[in-house]
């Protein structure tokens, strides 16, 4: 793997910064090395990995130094670095308990330096909830934006699906619909490339009763809006319809993914049955292997691994708390990508112009 | 196909009347043959196919004449019969157009002859959301149901799950949960045989923010009733948890579903066109192909088709709109089962044991 299938090998967008002639930038990303199932033994491998292909891109390993030099080993330092901190979030710790208790943990010295302007970014692959719960406090939300989104891209019969939001928020009015749909937008356009993404709510299909009350009032904010509203579309549009973006609150949005990755699951289960089931579907399997090989690449969702937190004065990306080595890896090539698109200030000035625009302030 | 593939081969479990020893008993189903996208062409054809292999079971055909017998042609009619209806529901008319204005509809008079006491359940691929409106309206609520709600059931690695409501009740309190959980447990023992139903309520993962209002007040009252309740499970649950039944409201089901359908079709487009690519690959497709086949028919939809409105004073399943024949046919199956298994009686015991209960009076 050389580069973030999530974004396929799509260049980002010229932006004005890109216009003037200079060497690829560099940039520092901060890595919560104690996250996830697996902590360094993971992060570090997945950092090293990252920076044999990226060596322009420097890396600040946070967390216990004696577990990460034992994984660091005798590998180059030129561009790693370890950050020091003493403590570290449980996967099952309250939010809450994190961010008031765990002051020197390694996910929140990551956002720190964030915050400090020493990192342009930060993975974590810690809990969801700690991580949201410390970027919101450390870095803040931008102007005009009530909430923080999780948004990650899904596989699709024309390449990959944005979705937001993925669990941040529960409950969520038309507004805060709609602000996550000007965000997603614009990072949509940043990272992938496209002018004007096609956006889509996701909705339910019958006609008389569609939709709840926050569904049908962000519908109409977004109607008259000036992103490339395409409609409602319903759950099986996310990876079979012609769009590229599709909003929704965080518990559905939730729901939908899991239930996509559950049935993924299912499918690979039921597939290799069928295979295992005689010597002759056996050996049908042995002359089916390359097809199946490449099938699986197309669903393995470590390649989408990489959610990112929209909304924050700065770039926190969400890892996968199972993620192996190539996954992690693909959630630094996300942070990567965010950094050189300059996500945050690209979404404040978006958000900024959708939510002063008259449309909007009759609407809402 | 000879039986019906969405509650296998399971045989019902004993109910009183059962230990009688006494013949098959014969039913009557109504079947409107103008609904879904195909009308007559598919429904006379499952209606032909059905009663091939249950010759007990009688079937009324309900809508125009002349295009009825047109598709029946010279089968024989010893137990089918027609019943005209001059009027059609639109697959886009609104539900309460329909109610008001189609009194003759062919989906208006199948629901008749089930309150007459015609016809013992009937099939409709009709729109649901007029499906629903006049079902209610027509055979009225069971006691103490509130609403009605949409059970299917989707294939799963332990075989499959029954999940509701899918996408009858956008809002649902934590009580209108509760009865669904109720209503579906009751359904799944009795068409499942399966003494007591492993219960889930559909949620997210995330600790500090898990769920909404609804749904923990829902964990709770679950959680003091007699039901077999396991606890919440996230969107993946549905296809890979061991359990029998997943509760959620009709906004979160009903994107589950359409999720879990639009996987299934983007890997089946994404396997095939993985089997395509070179003239190799297309050899090797053709050894695999027993296996893609029997792969195939365990995810086939046909297989699930024929929801069940719960809560209502009689038996109505819904055909999905584009049921081909052996879709339809399966639809008339799930009807025989569940008039064979009273459920409409047996729901209404439990509704009325379980909110009679001292645990829920209290927790409501």
């Amino acid at each position: 793997m050389t580069g973030p299938s999530r974004f396929g090998i799509v260049r980002l967008v010229s932006s004005r910064r890109d216009k003037q002639v200079r060497p690829a930038p560099t940039c520092t990303i901060a890595l919560d090395a104690m996250g996830g199932d697996h902590g360094p033994e993971v992060v570090v491998a997945a950092a090293l990995r990252f920076q044999a292909d990226n060596p322009q891109v420097a890396l600040i390993l946070v967390g216990n130094e004696d577990r990460i030099n034992e994984h660091l080993g005798s590998a180059s330092r030129e561009r790693i670095r370890i950050h020091p901190a003493t403590q570290e979030v449980a996967m099952d710790e309250s939010p809450s308990k994190a961010l008031r208790g765990k002051k020197d943990s390694s996910m929140r010295v990551a956002i720190d330096l964030v915050k400090d302007g020493v990192a342009d970014g930060c993975v974590s692959a810690g809990n969801t909830g700690a991580l949201m719960a410390t970027a919101r406090f450390v870095l803040k939300m931008l102007p005009n934006v009530d909430r923080p989104a999780i948004i990650t891209a899904v596989p699709s019969v024309h390449g990959h699906t944005h979705m937001l939001d993925l669990g941040a928020n529960v409950d969520c009015t038309a507004e805060h619909l709609f602000q996550f749909a000007v965000m997603g937008s614009e990072l949509v356009s940043a990272v992938d490339g496209i002018a004007r993404p096609r956006v889509a709510l996701l909705n339910i299909g019958q006609e008389e009763i569609k939709g709840n009350e926050q569904v049908k009032q962000a519908h109409e904010l977004l109607s008259h809006s000036g992103l490339n509203y395409i409609g409602y579309v319903e759950g099986d549009g996310i990876f079979l319809g012609d769009l590229d973006l599709v909003v929704s609150d965080g518990f559905v949005g939730n729901v939908a993914l899991k239930c996509s990755e559950g049935v993924a699951k299912f499918v690979r289960h039921s597939l290799t049955s069928q295979f295992k089931r005689t010597w002759f579907t056996r050996l049908a399997g042995l002359a089916a292997m390359p097809i199946l090989k490449s099938f699986r690449r197309t669903m393995d969702p470590r390649r989408y691994n990489g959610a990112s937190l929209l909304g924050l004065r700065g770039i926190v990306i969400k890892s996968h708390g199972g993620a192996d080595v190539l996954a992690f890896e693909n959630a630094i090539y996300i942070a990567e990508k965010e950094i050189h698109a300059d996500i945050p200030r690209r979404i404040s000035e978006q958000v900024g112009l959708h939510l002063g625009s008259e449309q909007y302030r009759e609407t809402a």
